[in-house]
């Protein structure tokens, strides 16, 4: 029922994703009259790997957390992740109010043992033609060294399930590639993720910096998730500022618009590289169960790659590969964040005059 | 002296710049001999408006603060920026070592009534086809709300002087439009924000996101220099990621080839309108001076948009119109300010877990 268009984008993207994909049933979670009409206008009422949950209420997108979690406890989204906890459904997909989601998962399924936090988790395109993947994306804005640490772990554990790599390496978000170079945040971070690499739990590369996210430097790029979250919209922008400009200049003459005609090879497969949706579909990661969020504003094209990203990592066994992971990486309690939260925490308001 | 290729790249663009501007008098600073080598391939050892300073030492990239600070007093930094603290230059651009170039300005020309911590502002193109100015782009990676504050009240000021408009607006860099969203930091700052605009002396528009900064919101953008730095690399680095695809779609056959030749228009226009040099020439806002800084690794094309910067800012009497602006907007002491201050420091480190 989320996102901008609800049943008339999910459920197509359903049906489409069934075609494509033999092996896989669908549950849809929903008003049933609502989804009973996109069926039968699909002609796929009665299609053989696909149901019909009814859920009577609809979290919207303005909806607070608390009406999500305590009101609305026949919503599609709440529906939708007590199937996962049940285990009659393997993932959960959804283009909902992405904070609901967060909570509503993180009080139905509960975080892995050894996770504080959950973290949102997408792909990125980069320059060597394979993804980056990043987090957080938003999910805490106000992090602690441990947080960070956390993320790092955890995304080290779901490259290695969807990309096979042993040792994936991390890259920390910084502003230089020095240690001596960032905040308060990440330089303590730092000192975390080098000890894991002196250990040889973590592929540490170091400090990264913004660009080095598109350059695919390191596999995974971690930061808080406010920086996370302004990264990634920037990125969209400056997508969509240049997509307009190319559009703009190839339109301006007859000569131009030939030009464009007969290169249309070139500039189809140029935006198919380029569109946002083949990057769609985040993962919400540290749950025990696997959930995975589409763009609210996409269409059945875009929510398809996010039911696609949620069948691969069930099909990758990743929930219990980072269960495992995040269990041998990070013993209960570790020592690090142990030291840490034993400490006296320092202030980060400091006033740096110098 | 600075940047990636020092006065084979500068003592060009200088030469080029005035060639352009017929009011421009420039001061090379720097050591002699390789500027007057650089001189002699342009054949311009005797141009009337162009003087040489020498300066025995450089900054390097990799010298730490101290060096710059303390030890390099006879630095082609140093000098120059004396210049402008002695009247004899109206502004100093240089490609060095930013932190150095900061330090240094600070040290020698200390910051302007009001302003507790100079940032660094640039601008970005938006689908507005005007600037968006951003600050900080990396000055202050540990920021307090009454620091954002001040950059909002210099970016307008700023803005107002160099597009004249009297009232730009100002949003406030975060994660989302609500103001429940974001962190402690933005959280705060949007207070103060806030109250400016209600006595008047503010435009805030309210908070921004990521995408807005090239759609073009508003007209400036506040964050701080840890998020604004790794905004600004990380759209650079999709810069490069979209023009690097392109040329590979283009070249891939000969069709394409053909089409991109007859449209080399529209490309060539479009390769103007994207390139980062145009937008080249940071401010170093908050100085008793001005100061702007090129990207070091910028060609002559690039560091002659810097010099531009920095006259127009001189044609704009921007210094004394910030001077003045700060002055009326930020009476010493503000309330805002003072009662912060006042308050005990919150912890930003508090353990949120819900």
């Amino acid at each position: 029922m989320g996102g901008d268009h609800g049943p008339s984008v999910t459920v197509p993207a359903a049906v489409s994703f069934l075609a494509a994909e033999a092996g896989a049933n669908l549950i849809l979670v929903g008003k049933s009259d609502a989804i009973q009409a996109e069926l039968q206008k699909l002609r796929a009422v009665d299609h053989p790997r696909l149901s019909v949950v009814n859920a009577s209420e609809v979290v919207t997108m303005d909806d607070p957390l608390e009406v999500a979690l305590r009101r609305k406890k026949d919503s599609s989204m709440r529906v939708a992740i007590n199937l996962v906890k049940g285990g009659r459904a393997q993932a959960c997909v959804s283009a909902g109010n992405t904070g609901a989601l967060m909570a509503v998962s993180r009080y139905v399924l509960k975080t892995l043992p050894g996770v504080d936090r959950p973290a949102i988790c997408t792909i990125l395109p980069n320059q060597k033609d394979g993804p980056t993947y990043m987090l957080d994306l938003g999910a805490n804005v106000d992090c602690e060294p441990q947080h960070l640490h956390q993320f790092a772990l955890m995304g080290s554990a779901l490259v290695s399930a969807m990309e096979g790599k042993a040792k994936p390496t991390v890259g920390l978000l910084n502003i230089g590639e020095e240690d001596i170079k960032g905040n308060d945040l990440v330089k303590r971070t730092a000192q975390l993720l080098r000890l894991d690499h002196e250990r040889g739990i973590l592929n540490f590369y170091g400090n990264v910096e913004g660009n080095d996210i598109f350059e695919g430097t390191t596999d995974i790029v971690v930061c808080d998730g406010f920086v996370g979250n302004v990264v990634l919209k920037a990125s969209e922008g400056v997508g969509r500022f240049v997509k307009n400009a190319l559009t703009t200049e190839f339109r301006r003459n007859p000569l131009n618009m030939l030009g464009a005609l007969i290169a249309r090879g070139a500039i189809t497969a140029f935006s198919r590289r380029m569109n946002p949706s083949r990057y769609n579909g985040a993962s919400l990661l540290g749950l025990r169960g696997l959930v995975f969020k589409s763009h609210g504003g996409e269409n059945a094209y875009g929510y398809e790659f996010a039911i696609r990203r949620a069948y691969e990592a069930v099909h990758h066994d990743v929930l219990s590969r980072i269960s495992k992971s995040i269990a041998e990486l990070m013993p209960q309690p570790t020592p690090a964040s142990q030291g840490l939260e034993a400490m006296p925490q320092p202030q980060l308001t400091e006033n740096k005059t110098a």
